[in-house]
């Protein structure tokens, strides 16, 4: 076992990358039944959800994570609310959506006070935030459980922050990741365009840091993991390969785009976009990317953006249709099957 | 040896990348002779400086690549070169630079009927192409001299594409990769934000293809090539590991910002540009980058960008400054010294 999995206790160096909306403790249960991490996200749940998760986890006595968001919230940014709309008009007419009745919203809320009374309850293996790390008292609350706590970086200079400020290791995250970028340090809208990827980004980390790199992006099968471990990963984080998992909660439509694309992997086309969130996060292109997209200057901050989309998507989601949802997805689909999710671990394990 | 290797007269399988405007034939003798494949740029040089390059490639009786850029020219737009420089204007203000006289210009030439005259003249080991491929009257000519042909691909559309034309094997161009991305099948101004990175990249080629692939893009020491061969590669193809070395012509300025960034990784930082040619291109991020780019779309169609840029670019490196230069360079500039280029070669052999 290596020194990774023994942090994570786990029997392989291996994380269940948290998907929110995608999955819950279906997944993380059956990856950790698996000598897995499994994780659950947090992002998009209320509390009462997340402890409802927790709660189930718990029960199952196996090792697990929690992932949180922990993002500066802004004010909600009415004009900009407004702005976006103006964009997706065209769109709202041709569903007959009435926009002056969509409010803006803030949408997600960051990791709180009442989030970490919850960590302190339950007492995970492993905590991983995205976005940076929370203040200092909720972080020196979070590690008094006794958790290992993870972030990500998606550039050097994010990880060694993040290695200076005590975490236990660091997730490079490479441009290939599907999913939210966890840019925090610089302004994503300057950082997106430079986003290292994996391979690159691992080789620095490796390089540089003391404490593992876990390489995440990109990463969904043997010979992916086995390079990641030549660039000086401890260890692997894996997400869009368990999409299609049979203990997945994703969508019909998105289940339907995951499908194209693994059934076609030549027309496999993703890209950052703010569209659905109002940061940048890579998922399958779709009709409103290619329309609008995939980065629109118009979309709010986060997570404001999703308010003024999500009827789009409710509706377009009622036919059937993709259109207008986020289809979150790394660069490398390779992994992605419809099978259990024992078995998709298997398929990583080198 | 490898299969590879056979086919590029090498005793590695290992390309150092064609870098038009930092080397020639110096830096591809020094690192034949070390045992990799030397590579001639074609794209920024005469014919006759061209035929001089060969000529001297020819008299040391090793093995070499000649790579030339085959896009499809456009005719010069006189409008669009005027509304660049009108983004550029508050610069040529700063220089005191007189834009009325700067007049549009065309650029680099593509592969011609003359430039495969040399070719059947020099008969080189191996050809390569960029931007796809030449006509298939002239591609048919290359092949008959019994030279090795090789294109880049940036996804794997495109290297089915130039699989099903009969390459001898594929240079899968992962978007970490310096110098300009390959894009041929799709219009780059909406393939530039969905381009895969070299670890997905090369392992979705690696999977489908049945000719060899070369992995470029942030492979740059001995675990990056580890890990290529990990995802598949057949061999690798190297550029900006080069650009330090004692025989490359890389002019002060870009060598100042290469060891900056060698020295400073956590502050390293390229994206894709179209400021300098008209076509995205990776390199280290300058003043007018971040100032009206990375990517700008006044900038006139490949390369009549270069003319608006030009004399700012000289004005500035006369004062010893990169601001308005082209600094290409790839995302991981771990193995980027300032030694003999065998040595690199040596550290690049697994």
């Amino acid at each position: 076992m290596s020194a990774l999995a023994a942090m994570l206790g786990t029997r392989h160096a291996l994380i269940q990358a948290p998907m929110a909306g995608t999955q819950g403790p279906k997944l993380a249960i059956a990856c950790s039944s698996a000598g897995a991490l499994g994780s659950i996200p947090a992002a998009a749940v209320s509390l009462e959800t997340l402890a409802a998760h927790l709660a189930h986890m718990q029960s199952s006595a196996l090792p697990y994570n929690v992932n949180f968001f922990c993002h500066q919230p802004t004010p909600i940014d009415e004009a900009q609310h407004r702005a976006y709309q103006a964009v997706l008009a065209p769109f709202y007419a041709e569903f007959g959506i009435d926009a002056a009745r969509i409010a803006p919203a803030s949408g997600r809320e960051p990791f709180s006070e009442a989030a970490c009374a919850l960590i302190e309850q339950f007492r995970p293996q492993v905590v991983s935030f995205h976005f940076g790390l929370p203040t200092d008292a909720l972080l020196a609350r979070v590690r008094a459980t006794g958790a290992q706590v993870l972030s990500s970086a998606t550039t050097l200079a994010e990880a060694l922050w993040l290695q200076a400020r005590g975490v236990d290791a660091v997730i490079a995250q490479g441009n290939e990741a599907g999913g939210h970028r966890g840019v925090f340090l610089e302004n994503w809208r300057t950082a997106w365009p430079k986003q290292p990827g994996t391979l690159a980004l691992v080789a620095q980390c490796a390089h540089s840091l003391r404490i593992p790199v876990i390489a995440a992006g990109g990463i969904s099968d043997a010979r992916s993991v086995r390079a990641a471990l030549a660039l000086g990963a401890a260890g692997v984080q894996v997400g869009s390969a368990f999409l299609l998992a049979h203990e997945a909660d994703t969508s019909p439509v998105h289940r339907a785009a995951l499908r194209s694309s693994a059934a076609h992997p030549e027309e496999h086309q993703t890209a950052l976009t703010n569209l659905f969130t109002g940061r940048p996060a890579r998922g399958i292109v779709n009709r409103v990317m290619r329309e609008i997209g995939p980065i629109n200057w118009a979309a709010p901050e986060f997570a404001q953006a999703t308010a003024a989309i999500a009827p789009l998507r409710s509706a377009a989601e009622a036919q059937s249709s993709g259109d207008f949802s986020p289809l979150w997805c790394g660069q490398n689909i390779a992994g992605c099957r419809e099978t259990d999710a024992a078995s998709i671990v298997s398929s990583l394990i080198v």
